[in-house]
């Protein structure tokens, strides 16, 4: 493409014989850093620029009459710019992975990730903005400010409890869908897959008393998308122990949860909590005695989400529990957020929506677990991560409830 | 690309076939209109994302131990990113081309063809940034905390003279390129004309009476960088006349041009400063009379470089100047920002540069008069956009003189 100097890193397209690559002390070889030599994303033309006539075109003096005909009729700004095609991905680098909080440089590597999955599965052209503001008025004005040029807006790795208050603002700033993957990517997915694993077990949702250890930005949206579901009961714990009414020094997110979750009163460890129950939803970075998996009640769904070590080894669960899925890509049942958000944000973008409703997030959740259908066994309760199926049947369940739910505007 | 559901604008490769694609009522066909269905650039991988392999080096788990290493030394953020190769576009959409403050939705066009030349002329990845904030403080507080995800950041289209405040207190805040091309593109390149103007009309530039009409962001800069070059004296007017010391009601950028200024004192209009002027530069959007333009010294000079009608017809203009230059490319020795910005900022990111100083500018428009060499006649006093020759000259130029000025990183 470049007709002038050419970006070493970028534009071989043959990496691997670049000799420069080989020659990292940092990397000793490793492929990882070498793959991601000068980035994983770039930007492109999509239509031509060889020559003064194409410029005319694409550019002075040509543009005008389209700047002004959006001037004129706002909404052909839609039609005649990517901004319709486009997501942001914004973090403040303070949640990463499990690295926690390694500021915004640092965490590029992931959003660039992030942008690479949402062009693969869903054709959305994703660009990541690592912040360097952390104040929940920072974000929220930054990401305001920039609303303008895109379709929508996906949160990411922004520790909790600010990401709560982050997303809840901007929902009600700003007229494009505000998606905080952690949070509703976890969710929808950890839900398609407790359909699976309750219809395998013959159990409907509302006979469930589940547990949800971490309550953090994803053990919040779990438990709220579980209670809009429908499910029997759940408790929620964070570090500190079961979370339960009138508890002392919960954040204003946690009280609100204890008014509407824990009816057994639980007070006491996780473990507690977990004997008889019919769900452990692990997403805490710590870990739960095999003993627990033992205690819980038969037929058992464990989800030990954390990564990359989930709270409880799945060949040790499996002994015990009826469905076991964790975070990761080698054991069977992967939660992974990349079932999610590119349907979620190809749906809304399709109609244009200018929100992600609960309902559009119960919809995304719905399409996944239909689409496992006939092939429901107990290790496979949920599409795999590269089931071409996944983002084309999420985004036409999102679309249509976003027309459900009167935000298309198509 | 895309294995999900495809954009139907951005993915069809062959858009004329699109039959959807003419029957807009408000393009009638207009080719312009059908060339930007969908916006002209967008977001692609540079890595294989093939299969869970590829996800587990280029996302999750590979990608922690890249940001590991970023986290721990800052400075790998330029070898495993996009970011050294990044530039922010950015804009508030109150200045955009002769067509005003039209907002940041409608600037995106203009934005988009900037980033298509960055990467055709350059190599470079732009992000166009179209902001919803107009004040001084929003601008430069949205830019600077979005500053760690970019090598650089192009202002542009942002009204005067708050243009002035937003870059200066940007380039005191940011350790990278901030460049406000309206300004400074268009004076490096007026600079190379008049450069390759002057040498045909075998006069120093120290010898040389100038007068600038208009004294927006680019007749500020022009005026600014001809000081610097040691342009022998030069008068600058606005839409109430001429600048002079003195002069009521002046913004502070106004009043410390005039104290630098205007040496004859000329308290008038435009036409009387021209009489026996060596060079007229026209960046008003008003018109000039041909009588002074004929009024003239022997051998002027005239840039009439308003868009799409220059100030004087250049037919006309040649009747009496040496060498006449428009913005328009249906005539010789056009003035286009494209000369300057991409070689700018390959330079500057090639060699990490912090800052874009003043000698960084002189340094490219000397490089852009060097190309002319002996081909040098009146209607070819400045290189061609389409010359491949330009950008890297330009971003050697710039390298180096990063370097000499001690604000390379490399």
């Amino acid at each position: 493409m470049a007709a002038g100097p050419v970006h070493p890193e970028r534009d071989n397209p043959d990496r691997s014989s670049d000799p420069e690559r080989s020659c990292d002390p940092e990397c000793s070889c490793d492929p990882v850093f070498l793959l991601h030599r000068g980035g994983k994303i770039a930007m492109h033309s999509t239509v031509p620029v060889a020559d003064a006539a194409d410029l005319a075109m694409a550019y002075t003096p040509g543009v005008a009459r389209v700047c002004d005909a959006i001037a004129e009729r706002p909404e052909l700004a839609t039609r005649y710019t990517s901004i319709a095609n486009t997501v942001a991905v914004v973090t403040d680098g303070t949640a990463v992975l499990g690295l926690g909080d390694i500021g915004p440089a640092a965490a590029m590597p992931v959003m660039e990730g992030k942008a690479l999955l949402f062009k693969r599965f869903a054709g959305v052209d994703a660009v990541p903005l690592c912040l360097g503001c952390t104040g929940v008025d920072e974000i929220v004005a930054t990401v305001a400010a920039l609303a303008p040029s895109f379709g929508g807006i996906n949160l990411e790795d922004i520790s909790a409890p600010r990401c709560f208050e982050v997303e809840d603002r901007l929902r009600a700033l700003l007229d494009i869908p505000v998606f905080h993957d952690d949070q509703h990517g976890t969710a929808i997915v950890a839900l398609a897959a407790l359909r699976g694993a309750a219809r395998l077990a013959g159990r409907p949702l509302g006979d469930l008393r589940a547990v949800v250890a971490g309550a953090g930005a994803s053990g919040v949206a779990v438990t709220r998308i579980l209670l809009s579901a429908g499910i029997g009961d759940i408790a929620l714990a964070d570090s500190k122990g079961m979370i339960y009414r009138g508890r002392e020094g919960l954040n204003p997110v946690k009280a609100e949860l204890a008014e509407r979750t824990n009816r057994a009163g639980f007070t006491g460890s996780t473990e507690d909590a977990l004997r008889g129950a019919d769900v452990f939803i692990g997403l805490s970075g710590s870990t739960v005695a095999e003993q627990a998996i033992a205690a819980m009640a038969p037929r058992s769904i464990v989800f030990a989400l954390s990564n990359p070590e989930p709270e409880v080894h799945p060949d040790l669960a499996r002994q015990h529990a009826l469905v076991v899925a964790t975070g990761r890509s080698d054991f069977p049942n992967q939660i992974n957020n990349v079932l999610a958000f590119p349907g979620v944000f190809r749906g809304a973008l399709d109609v244009r929506a200018s929100a992600v409703t609960e309902r559009m997030k119960l919809a995304a959740a719905g399409a996944l677990a239909d689409l496992v259908g006939g092939d429901l066994t107990a290790d496979y309760v949920i599409p795999a991560a590269f089931d071409s199926r996944v983002a084309p049947a999420v985004a036409a369940a999102v679309a249509a409830q976003a027309r459900a739910d009167g935000v298309a505007r198509e």
